[in-house]
C-alpha cells in the first residue's frame, strides 16, 4: 500500500506490548513521545505506520506509566501481523493525507448518485484499510435501505471486483452455489461440491469462516480437513478432484467487503445493494461462471418474505448479468434449521450421515443439497429437472460422493472423524403441544455461547422439527460444550427465551 | 447510568497499565482470563463494566505477554476517571442487552420519520455512552444532508434538552448569544458579555473549547482567567456580576450533542437538522430566553452561501419557538478570519485591544461585537437600532465595558496578562498584488500546527485584510510557537499551500 503522507516521518524502537484488538490497528506511543509532541498527534489520531516498505495506518492510542519508554512504539496484535514487525524494529510514523474518497460518501448521505469511479475509489481505500469505523459506517449507512439504484449496486459489484484478487481457473464453466445465510445447520456445499465434482465439473469452492453464526461451511469444513490452503496448493487439489472446499479469506477475493460485512454485521443493518455487490463480486472474482444461489425465506431468515426474495432474485440477475456471471436463483423453506447439528463438528457428522445414506440422516440437509446440485447441472447442462435430479441422486446413493469428499479432504491434508465435547446437558420439553415456530437467531445464539465455532465440538443436536407433537418430558435437543461453564451460560440463555425459541401451539 | 445485563456478574481486580485512548471507553483483560472464555468475550466485545454502583460500557482489549495476570482487568483513562477506580478495586464485567434504540436509527436509515419518543431513546442511550463509534456514525449518517423533516429536528432538540441538565436562574430575562462557527479569530463574547452584563442584562454565558479549531471561546477565556467553575461557583459570579464566561462542558448542558459533535466533525458531515439541534438544545439547557445567533457567510465558512443562511436562519426561528426560545439571527461577514490573532493568546489580546480603545484594536472586531450587542438589547428591550447602538458604543467608550470584563475575571478567579510565545517568525509576501481570498480552514490549520490551542501562546498574527495592497517582501503574517519544531512544522504546511491561504490577484 502507498500512502502519500504530508510531512517528514520519524524513527519510533518497537515493543510488543502483547495487545489484541481484533481487526482495528491501533499504535501505541508514550505520553512523554517528542514525535507525538512535536506532530500535535493525540489519542486516537490516526497515523500511517511503515515498516520495510509496508505501511499501514492505525489509531493512536497514549501510554503513561513507563508502560512504553520515549523513543519507544507499539502495535496491537493485527498491526503487527500486517508489517511484520519483531522487537527493536525500527518504525516511521506520519501524519497521513485526509481521504479524497470521503467526499463521495457524504455526497452518496446527502442523497446523490455516485459513478464507477467514485465507488472505485472508496471500495480501493477501504480494502487499503484507510477508512476507520466511523468511515466505514457512514458509507454503509448511505447505501443501506433502499438508497442504491441498480446501476449503482453494478458499479460498486465492479469496484469490489477490482480491488481484490481475480482467480482463473483455464475452464470455460466453473461452478459454484451460494446461500444468502440466516439458517443455522444448512451445510450444503459440503455434500454438493462432491456431487458435482464426480460429475466432472469444475467445483473450486471457496466458502467463509462464520462471522457472527455458530458455523460456516470453512469452520464445519475444517473438522474434516485442512481447509487453510494457499492458491497454489488449492489449484493442485482442483486439479485432481476437480473440486474443493477452503477458507476463501486467505484469497483475498473482496478485501473491501470482508471489512464492510464486519461493520454491517455490528450495525445488524441488511444493506440489499451490499449484499448484492457482495455475493456477486466474490463469484466473479473465484472466477465462476455458473452459479446456483439459495434463498432461503424465513421470519427469522436473512430474507423474511416471499416478495423480499423475488425482489432480491430480480436485482441478482440484473448484476449478475452486468458483470457476466451466469446465474440461477431457488427459494427455500427458512422456518427452521436445517439437519439436527448446530456447530461445526455436529453439522459435519449430519454431512458425513446424509452422503453415507445412513438410516439417521437428516432428510431436510439431503433434498436441499439435492435441489441445488440439480440447479447447478441444469444451469451448465441445460438438462430438465428430473434428469438432472436422478443424476444426483445416483451419485449420493451410490456412495460415490461420498468417496469423492474423502477424496477431497485427503487432497486437503487427510480426512478426520469429528470429535465429540466433553459436557452435554439434554434439554426436555416443560409443556406439550405442537411445534409452531423456531427462532433461528436465538438457537444460534445458544449454540455459540456454548463456543461455537471456536470449540468445533460445541453446539446443539436437536430432536424434534416444525410442525411435530412434543409431550412434557420429551427431549427436544442436547447442548454441547467443552467446559462446563459454557454448557451452564448456553443453558441459562436457553431457559430465559425458552418461549421464544421453540414456540409450541396448543390444540 | 443503570445497565440491564443478561447474566451474572464476574468481579477482577482493577491494575491500571495507564493506556489513554482519549474519549473512547477501554477495558483490557488478559487472553488467559476465565471470564473471556466462559462468557465468549472477544476482542473489541461491548462489555458492561461496573463498580461501587456506577457502570459503564468499553469496547475490549485482550492482552498476552504477561501485561495482565489471569483475574486482574485495566481500563483506559476515560474509563477510569467515569468509574473513579483505583489499583487492587473490584470490577464487575457482564454481557449487554443488544440496544433497542438502534432499531429506529435503522428506521431512520430506511427513510421513515422518528417520533419523539424513538429520538429521546436514541438521545439517553448516546447521552449514556451506549452508542460505539459505529451506532454514533450510523445516526450522523442517518440525520444528514436534508434527512429530517421539521418536525424530527423539534423533536431532536428536546431530546436532547431533555437528556442533560437545565440551568434555572431566577430571572425572567436571560440574554445569550452564539456564533456558527468557521471563522478564526471570531472572539465577539469576550466583549458582548461585559457590556450587556454592565447594562443590567444577565448573560451567563457558557462557552465551548476548540474540537477542531486553533481556539474556542473558553480557551481564549482561559487566558485571562479561570474558565473551570462548578454551576455553584457560576453561580456565585454571575450573582455579583450580571454575567460570567465560563467552560460549558462541565455542565452536561447536552451530553448527547458533546458526544455527537465529535463524530460529526471526524466525518465532517454539515447535517443541518443536527446543528439547530445541538445550538438550540443548549440555549435552552442554559436558561436563556432570548438569544442572538451569528451567522457568518463566507466560502470557506460554516455557512457557505446567503441563500443557506436564509434557509438555516429561517428553520432555527421555527425550532426556537417550538422549544420556546426567543432569538434572533444575523448573518455577517465570513471571508476572513476576525482580527488580527488567531489562537488563545493573541485572541485574548485583540479583546482586550478593543475594550481598551487602544489605537491598533482591531476595527472588524469591535464593530462586530457592537453590532450583537445591539442586536440582545434590541431583542430584550424591544429598543430601535440606533439607540441600541448608541448604548453600546458608550459602554466600549467610556472603559466600563473593560471594567466590566476585568470584575467578571477576578470574580472567576482573578485576571492574568496573556503571556507571549517562545518563538516566531514571519511570513513576507514573494508576490505583489491584491489580496482577493483567504482560506479560513488552511489559516486555522497553520495556527493548530504551530500548537493552538493546547500550547495558549501559539498561533497566528496577522498583518494584512482582504483587498489589501501588498508589495514583495511586506510582512503578511507572523506564526508562533513554544517550540521550533511545531514553528518549523506549522511554517512547512503554510509554504506548501501559501498559494490557497491567502491569494492574490494581479490588477
Amino acid at each position: 500500500m502507498n500512502l502519500t503522507t504530508q510531512h517528514t516521518k520519524h524513527s519510533l524502537r518497537f515493543r510488543d506490548l502483547g495487545i489484541d484488538t481484533n481487526q482495528e490497528l491501533v499504535v501505541f506511543m508514550p505520553a512523554s513521545c517528542h514525535v507525538c509532541k512535536s506532530e500535535g498527534f493525540q489519542a486516537l489520531t490516526r497515523l500511517s505506520v511503515s515498516f520495510n516498505g509496508s505501511s499501514t495506518i492505525a489509531a493512536l492510542n497514549i501510554t503513561s506509566d513507563g508502560l512504553l519508554k520515549e523513543g519507544e512504539i507499539s502495535l496491537s496484535k493485527s498491526a503487527i501481523q500486517k508489517l511484520s514487525v519483531q522487537d527493536n524494529d525500527l518504525l516511521e510514523v506520519a501524519h497521513i493525507e485526509p481521504l479524497q474518497s470521503i467526499t463521495s460518501v457524504r455526497s452518496k448521505l446527502y442523497g446523490n448518485t455516485l459513478h464507477q469511479q467514485e465507488y472505485d475509489d472508496i471500495i480501493q481505500d477501504i480494502a487499503d484499510e484507510k477508512y476507520s469505523n466511523i468511515f466505514l459506517s457512514s458509507f454503509v449507512a448511505a447505501c443501506s435501505g433502499s438508497n442504491m439504484k441498480l446501476e449503482e449496486i453494478c458499479y460498486l459489484t465492479m469496484a469490489m471486483i477490482k480491488a481484490g484478487n481475480k482467480l482463473e481457473w483455464g475452464n470455460e464453466i466453473i461452478a459454484d452455489k451460494h446461500c444468502v445465510g440466516g439458517l443455522p445447520g444448512n451445510r450444503t456445499t459440503m455434500i454438493v461440491v462432491p456431487i458435482i465434482a464426480s460429475l466432472g465439473i469444475m467445483i473450486p469452492k471457496t466458502s467463509s469462516r462464520a462471522i457472527t453464526s455458530p458455523a460456516g461451511t470453512a469452520d464445519t469444513m475444517e473438522v474434516l480437513t485442512n481447509v487453510n490452503l494457499s492458491l497454489a496448493q488449492m489449484r493442485k487439489v482442483v486439479e485432481k478432484e476437480n473440486g474443493c472446499i477452503v477458507w476463501g479469506g486467505a484469497m483475498k477475493l473482496s478485501p473491501a467487503d470482508d471489512i464492510i460485512i464486519k461493520v454491517e454485521k455490528a450495525l445488524d443493518i441488511d444493506s440489499e445493494g451490499q449484499m448484492i455487490a457482495s455475493i456477486l463480486s466474490k463469484k466473479a472474482a473465484a472466477g465462476s461462471t455458473d452459479c446456483v444461489i439459495d434463498i432461503p425465506v424465513g421470519a427469522t431468515a436473512k430474507v423474511r418474505t416471499v416478495d423480499d426474495a423475488i425482489s432480491l432474485s430480480l436485482r441478482l440477475k440484473e448484476v449478475a448479468e452486468y458483470i457476466g456471471v451466469n446465474i440461477q436463483t431457488i427459494t427455500s423453506d427458512g422456518t427452521q434449521p436445517v439437519g439436527y447439528g448446530i456447530g461445526p463438528s455436529l453439522e459435519a457428522r449430519d454431512v458425513l450421515a446424509v452422503l453415507e445414506n445412513a438410516t439417521d440422516a437428516p432428510k431436510d440437509l439431503r433434498q436441499r443439497a439435492i435441489t441445488i446440485a440439480s440447479e447447478i447441472i441444469k444451469l451448465v447442462w441445460n438438462m430438465e429437472k428430473q434428469v438432472a435430479e436422478d443424476l444426483v441422486i445416483k451419485k449420493i446413493d451410490s456412495g460415490e460422493a461420498f468417496k469423492k469428499l474423502i477424496s477431497i479432504c485427503e487432497a486437503q491434508g487427510g480426512f478426520y472423524e469429528p470429535m465429540h465435547a466433553k459436557y452435554s446437558k439434554t434439554i426436555e420439553s416443560t409443556a406439550a403441544g405442537i411445534i409452531s415456530e423456531f427462532d433461528n437467531r436465538k438457537i444460534a445464539r445458544v449454540a455459540k455461547l456454548a463456543g461455537a465455532p471456536d470449540a468445533a465440538e460445541a453446539g446443539i443436536d436437536f430432536k424434534v422439527l416444525l410442525n411435530q407433537n412434543i409431550m412434557i418430558g420429551q427431549p427436544l435437543f442436547t447442548i454441547y460444550a467443552n467446559s462446563p461453564g459454557e454448557l451452564e451460560y448456553a443453558y441459562d440463555y436457553y431457559k430465559q427465551n425458552e418461549k421464544q425459541i421453540i414456540k409450541l401451539s396448543y390444540e
